[in-house]
């Protein structure tokens, strides 16, 4: 795996090759490659001091799974890979998610809490709109398959769907707490807050947002998927159809964050802080993880400040 | 009209009571009525010292509409209304409309102004969409009925419509600078951009937020009006599409403004200002009307400033 | 109870009066008298439009406690108390605690729950340094009778009881989540975060901020009496020691919230929002008590919103 | 022209060298130059690997226009151009205007459209104080040649006029919607809004900001060079006076923007938005230049976002 | 004086009537007088519950100076003026200075203290031109009996010069640990920063803002004005007028506080802070003089506190 | 000294290596050294293109004084050492400090202006308060070791110690002019009000944060040290303890600096400024010494502005 490589140490495996450039040497004649690597464990930026012609042929034509041979050097702190053979592979040879990195829980664990969530929802519309949406033909694989971001938290396949869990389980033990808090809002709200990335990234080849994500993001997307399936259910309440959006809307909790609104009703006060806990918290984990025995992290440019890692 | 008395006259005619209240004498005992008076010039605060209980009790049934008369008094700077005389008129006997303050602007002018702009649209799907609003029987009524705000810009009957009409002009004349802006876009962005002000305020009896507009607020709320509209055009463009609801959702220019997008198109840049330019232009106009001959305005909260008037 | 008096309704019982004015009458000579009562269901603003002369010898000389007559009238959306007859108490006769407002949970409740929080902690440093501060003579009846705010959220006796315990078992239960998380230190941190208060506020008459409240609020007064415990315990770790001041001085979790730290440590964020969620979901509850049947509350100036009740 | 090389072709051509820099290689002994080459297309960053020492003299000396001869090519996403040849040629051989790019609108062009809006007005002493501007031996030949900004905007020759020119064709666009706005101080107003940056930037070899410039801004600089002209002319009226030095203090519509005053007129207000709309929409049209094809911009710091380009 | 005034106490005396207003009873018929009455000592709110018609008759003609005699009560925690008796005097008899508020430093000090300034300047450039204000027949007679604040921080005759003469004597005092700063700089500068308040405030009847004072603000002013006086001064250097006029565009500091630049130089550094401090701790010695006694002030809310007075 | 090397010049001496990185070439095998090198001048990036086993050897021991030769040399506007010889020098035969950069100002003069403060206090309390601190076996050295900063202003040895003198003598002058200022107040309050600063900064070999600093800041940790020093001291009046803690707490003058309390006392404000000009000085002297004769320095991020130098 990409990700495991050392300082030193050789690489051979298969790779997505996300984006390529020549580069003409700096102070000498000739060109170099660089090719972004990409395996389920991460990226890794590549250079091929020396390559046959036929390898920039592949490239340009669009191919971009290949078997390649190098070792890693770290370069200013900056780990990369030293190509030193690169051999093109079909396309149908591969399977595409085996090249991707994917959450670490596995789908049947994130199924099996996630019918658990679904098994305390009383509510018969609530109910049905999430089954709706999970058995979509459409929706219900791309909720299992989105990430949850593009860089930041939860940034692999999967990661909508585990993110999505653990915020509507830390919600639910949350709002138990609080006698007044509906838990069917709750856990209907806390799945479905973030279902608009769906439409927000796309993630067949590396993860990056789409047109559509970047002109109305993934509040307005969650909202219009919403809104259709809630359509589809005969009689579903009009004052649980304002609090389920009013939810979505809500839930980055500031203006100043693209919420339109704030939370304005328990629940969605409960489904911001869940959200944001769980986003941030990750980023905690994610440091321990990237900087074992290290006290202190790097600076985390999206928490503006140095983790403590002890 | 209760907005022409001035200090010291007598007022006699028909008026709407929005909002009333028994107030207990501060150092005796009994009590007086307060009576929040309005016609079609506008609102006036109404006092009754003495009344006959009858009044009480059409007051507690709900009735709220009368023949009143009184005299204007100014008291620390506000106008109200000593009532001596009240008298109940059977609501089928009046036109609500006539009682609620309405745009200076007459329906058959806004009629021949929203034509010409629509006959300068050549996109056929365009067309099709603000034809679907404005000759849907119910949206395209609330179109040319509601206010354009609760207070501040055109709060009054058709104030949607003459502020949709007058940014869309204003709009236009701004994207006649610009070879690259697509006219088209610029006149039904304008037209639409504040389309979900039908669901966030209500206007029977004052104009008052919605449960809807408050948790959703009207720029999610036209969001769905125009997406609604537009799933029924068949082969509607995606990418024109995601333009239009582009420009919705970013016409507040802001997040801090409760825009969850900002400008990212020409034509959302040039609606955005063309609607902060309407709203704004409006208060000096206004300021004018309320405060003829002063060299200053009062201080404008909604501008932060005060404003020079000669 | 005086929070229980309805327009209209008369009352009798004893009070303290908080504060009081000799007001001349506004159009005719003579003066009348405000005074601020309270009992333990809140405070009401009393008026006597004639009293004895005697009556105002006795507040000049400091007396505070009354048994009072009057009726309950509202003004303008505010309700007083218009009192017609005064007797003087003396102050042994009354427990001064009967006539503050205190928390709903009793006494009993909240002990038992502070000893299940305190019975999951094996850290034998962070039991010793609760176990100082619950069974100081001074500090552990201090903590257990202070309010936990001068206003907004649990402004009554054995409110800073109440919310710290609230505190703790959310912060527990949302680090349940995550394996990672030091649940020692959560509940530690939570019964401690706002120790402080005991300093800030005096509340033996009413709720107020004392001077050194004013000057050095409550996470230095915190931070000051939590180092001054750990001194006392021989070879208390020194990073544990740092950690547990890192999440007072973190709490409010903003520099522009007066937090002099952001959370640093995985433990500090939980707290911080845990805090936060309680004072929030507080007010709702609030709200929902206050206005009853409403669908919406009136605007709360804490929060900057509207509240939706139902 | 520089701009028009792409990766891999040749150039030779005369050109303006703004600054140079003699470099050690990094990792072997001996240096090369870096010289910023400038003709009337733009920038372009050159590289000479091996030079005479004679080049070294030339530069030494302060000489800064010379005949080059090399090739373009890309490094890390950034063209520069290694030059093979270097040719002295005399400071009175060549035109500098020639060598530093200028307005795609030609001066003839924007010397009609300016007296156009000239025409215009018909308040005398408006028309005085354009004229001292425009027919100003030395104002008049500065504001035609003065860039509109160091970068962003129109940041070339004649960029001020052109910028000028048509802020105040769409400010009287925009103001012909107000029968209550000033057309005349509209004009005037638009014309010379930014006359301050005349002395703001220096201009003769590279765009550059005077220390005038940088110690006052061109607000205060426009002011000063405004109300020199209006004291020439007689009985200038006082009121239009201040509305004139209105218009400049508050052009940029905040204090954070660096206006020392909001706009409190309509025709400052009108001139605020022409202006802001004007610069934006200068950096869609650019960024859809720089980008022919492309479907996003890349980010755009002066606009904190990516512009979509189809 | 009025301002000596206690609750309960008569006065008689002599004041100028700023405002005035007949305001109908509230609950009977009739009305009463208000009347702002002012002498020295500052302003006192009257009221005359009964008057004879003449009265009214001298308001309307416009007399604002008259003898009263009344009683001071306080309502609701404010003092005022019931007024039994009031007697026209005709405008001749009175100087209107010995009725307007003015500062507590008498003018031979103040001149004193501004000559002992003016002699440690060296530069005969900035002595002239501080000559050129200080014996201008009109501005130096504006400077030394303007206020410094509408209101504040000397708001009263002669606080401009009182405020100018602290801020130089404060920031000499500073600059004298700096040995790079030029003292000369500082103490022109100190001196002249605020003086654009000669044309931003009228202060022949109460201190008001002018209209040129709110559409150009005093820092403009103060620029017009030492740039017309420098334009006199022949040969005076052009980069000590830059640093001058840029002392004076800073010294508010900071953008948001409407200043167009930002010290970029130390003496408008040190004259910065010199200016808030002496307006701050002018506050603090304020509060101290209003409630003797007290612990801590009431809110200030242009310092955004309560101040601790003991 | 290593920052007196101008480009091209040889050096030769001893350092302390603070940092070191094996770097491999990035466009052939094999890879160089580089070393952080430090003496009392300040701070060279070394590089070794080639060098014995031995020298890595060392390094990886831990060795950090080393006698060095070599060249400087200057690349793309960054001077570095270019290392041809290195040799290994035993710790014990190097007084550290004289590695460290330390402050102009000698410990004698140092010494002297404190004790010239010293004694003008007259409260015995903050006499023994200071006494404590200033002959504190521990507190007192490293008050008169510790840096002022990380980087910024007084960013070496006995910067601590010079800042607070500063800081005191100016605070003291500034204070002269306010007869209500308590001057003991200010001198002790000035001398201390960075104390923390001992424990947020560790600064053996090169200044860094420790993990205390970083956790609770200098703030906090000075509000530890003064109140336990405060604790030794019998009968230490009560309010005189909240005021000093007060103003060390206050110093930063704003919640957004880290400032959990906004000053509330004059002597707080006072302080809290001459801080302020004391650190922006620092920063104007400072880059008038790096860029001598330049006209503008290059921008100072920490004062978000260019400084002009002349």
């Amino acid at each position: 795996m990409l990700k495991e490589c050392k300082n030193g140490e050789r690489f051979a495996g298969t790779v997505l090759v996300n984006e390529w450039k020549e580069v003409p040497f700096r102070q000498k004649s000739g060109a170099f490659l660089t090719l972004t690597c990409q395996d389920r464990s991460g990226i890794l930026q590549g250079k091929m001091w020396e390559y046959p012609p036929q390898v920039l042929g592949w490239l340009k034509e669009g191919h971009d799974i290949f078997n390649i041979r190098g070792v890693a050097s770290e370069y200013r702190g900056t780990l990369d890979l030293s190509i030193e053979e690169i051999q093109l592979i079909p396309k149908e040879e591969i399977d595409l998610t085996t090249l991707l990195p994917s959450s670490p829980v596995s789908e049947k664990e994130l199924e099996s809490r996630l019918q658990t969530l679904q098994t305390k929802i009383h509510s018969p519309f609530l109910q049905m709109l999430l089954n709706h949406f999970l058995e979509h033909p459409q929706w219900g694989q791309a909720y299992r398959q989105a990430p949850a971001a593009v860089k930041i938290h939860q940034a692999y396949l999967r990661g909508l769907w585990e993110h999505s869990v653990r915020v509507a389980e830390l919600a639910e033990g949350i709002a138990g707490h609080f006698p007044s808090i509906n838990q069917d809002l709750i856990i209907t709200g806390a799945l479905l807050h973030d279902v608009g990335k769906i439409g927000e990234y796309s993630y067949e080849r590396g993860i990056k947002f789409t047109t559509e994500g970047r002109l109305l993001g993934h509040i307005i997307l969650g909202l219009e998927l919403i809104s259709t399936e809630i359509s589809k259910i005969p009689e579903f309440p009009q004052e649980l159809r304002s609090k389920i959006l009013h939810i979505v809307s809500s839930h980055h909790g500031k203006y100043e964050w693209q919420s339109p609104k704030r939370p304005k009703i328990m629940e969605a006060l409960v489904i911001h802080y869940a959200d944001i806990m769980d986003a941030e918290l990750y980023q905690f984990e994610q440091a321990r993880n990237d900087h074992p025995g290290d006290e202190w992290s790097p600076y985390i440019p999206s928490m503006e400040r140095y983790l403590y890692l002890k």
